[in-house]
């Protein structure tokens, strides 16, 4: 009578990350995670590193360098708050939301250009402070709106039409498909093309070339000089304004201010991870299978923990805690993961 | 110099659900699936359905067998409103919230006694309510205060102290271990036992011998006279209520609300389902390996509209959509999880 289904032969990433409650591990996070120098030679591999995954929001610092390369930061006077923002998924206080419509400001154009679409802020005091207002949240409150900032920027100084930036055919996204492809000399088709959130395309790619991409990033290895230019300005700017890349309390914010030039980390949606670290010539990519949010901070932070002992205790421990505040279970790297951790070497 | 780790070889679930964006599976979903008959045979078994997995919230209406067994709800009049809400994950919506007021009000407390703690409600409508009016949440808006609220006239019916009612040893907490105990026919010892977000006790069970204790409610089978008037009362209250079961736009509340006596179904935190078809003399049990909720939800969805197919749009499409509200992908049952449901014999 039962009809029974052996369990998945299909590739199976380990587990990373265990979220425990009382003597029982409750839920658990499946994850591939690369670590790789800029010659692609991988320091540390764990699951399925090669299939094709959406980095989403952790690759918008090299979204940014048609910003730079193009001339347009330099003809509107954007600093490295402004180039921080681009590169940011930012929390939509008024700081953040000011300098995007700044932005606007000076290359012409009003918040009505942006496509990216409206969502409350990231930021929970933030999005609070906005409900207690009876107001709706707009473009600017968008996490990405720095990033279509600069996009549009770069239309209006190229004299490309505005509207449609987002659409994969209009030049501002070729452009960016352009550098994508270069950094990670990959050809990114159409059968690794998918929609963001925020309505630009995005194309995925292997966590090791992605790993890789990162390495060669901070390096400079196997770029020309005008793009080692243009991401030395890119990555310094978020070192120099790290609460633009996330905001209060996220760590990509934290852990950049505390190391700046040491770590260099982004966030992406639906459990990725992208990063470096420029002194051991390393970039890292990981991606949580299930998409989750508090896997993959996690893993990444273990990961940069490791590497530079000096985060630990930046972010909080991830305790499980009960409404009034008990602490009744953890998020915690799995044995796996801590063991791959410990034997590696850089 | 590469340190590789190789793929788990540990018990692995299958993929249930999908996330896709574009021409991709962006990210995926493991879990484990046990439909069975009061008998305790199987009629459906997908992944590990022997690993014990916390119930959490998904067994209220078992928690609450000793409010009607103790004569405790007759005693402070508590119908099926008030008792459909002791077994709800309430939205904290103010209809919610009063009526677990006016439960504490009869047993001659205030919501000082509730242990629960306090959280923002589940319904965003209420959340933003609050916050737009500079309030904070109290216990009454956990969405388990209908459970607590049950718990505490309990305690007071029989002369206990109210005190510490959500302590493992208080003897409310010993009541619904036994209710627990007698209805799975496990032991429940310390070795599974958490503590919930609402702390109180939860006790991990095979979701095998979860889906056969709800089979066995549905059907009376196997239960002494008395417990299944109790257990009658206590379905038949949620089907009366199931706005106090949920909220408005959640599956519970929907499904029940269009299939009353035809589906019973409960969601648990940390993506676990249960539930129950009377006619069908089945009870089932689900489990998502990571805890996510889209995924639990999606799966329950799938395997109620395959048995009922009357269930067929009442919740909608998993859509995946930019913030402008294009569809770019899809939350969906997999290969595997849709051709179990088809070759499902029942």
């Amino acid at each position: 009578m039962a009809l029974t289904i052996s369990t998945a032969r299909d590739m199976t990433n380990p587990i990373l990350i265990e979220v425990t409650r009382g003597p029982l591990v409750e839920s658990w996070h499946r994850g591939a995670v690369a670590i790789a120098a800029p010659s692609g030679a991988l320091a540390l591999r764990i699951g399925d590193v090669e299939r094709p995954v959406y980095p989403r929001s952790a690759v918008k610092a090299l979204q940014a360098l048609p910003l730079i390369e193009s001339g347009a930061a330099d003809r509107f006077g954007f600093g490295p708050a402004e180039i921080a923002l681009a590169c940011g998924s930012h929390a939509g206080t008024e700081r953040h939301t000011h300098l995007a419509a700044a932005m606007l400001t000076r290359a012409g154009l009003s918040s009505d250009a942006l496509g990216c679409g409206a969502h409350l802020p990231l930021g929970s005091s933030a999005a609070n402070a906005l409900i207690a207002a009876g107001q709706s949240p707009t473009q600017l409150h968008n996490n990405c709106s720095g990033k279509h900032a600069g996009m549009l920027a770069t239309a209006v100084h190229l004299g490309e039409p505005t509207a449609g930036y987002w659409e994969v055919d209009h030049p501002v996204q070729r452009r960016i498909h352009q550098a994508l492809a270069d950094v990670t000399g990959l050809p990114l088709g159409a059968d690794v093309r998918g929609i963001d959130g925020c309505s630009v395309p995005n194309w995925a790619m292997p966590l090791s070339l992605m790993a890789r991409a990162f390495a060669r990033l901070v390096t400079g290895e196997g770029m020309p000089a005008e793009r080692r230019a243009a991401v030395s300005r890119i990555l310094d700017a978020c070192w120099e304004h790290p609460d633009m890349v996330a905001g209060k309390s996220r760590a990509d914010t934290v852990v950049m201010r505390a190391l700046p030039r040491q770590v260099f980390m982004k966030t992406g949606a639906e459990g990725v991870y992208c990063g470096a670290f420029p002194e051991l010539g390393l970039g890292f990519a990981l991606k949580i299978e299930d998409g989750a949010k508090r896997a993959a901070a996690g893993a990444a932070m273990a990961l940069v923990e490791r590497l530079y002992p000096a985060a630990r205790g930046l972010m909080p421990v991830g305790a499980i805690k009960t409404w009034r505040g008990l602490e009744v279970g953890a998020v915690r790297s799995s044995p796996l993961f801590e063991d791959a951790l410990a034997d590696l070497k850089v």
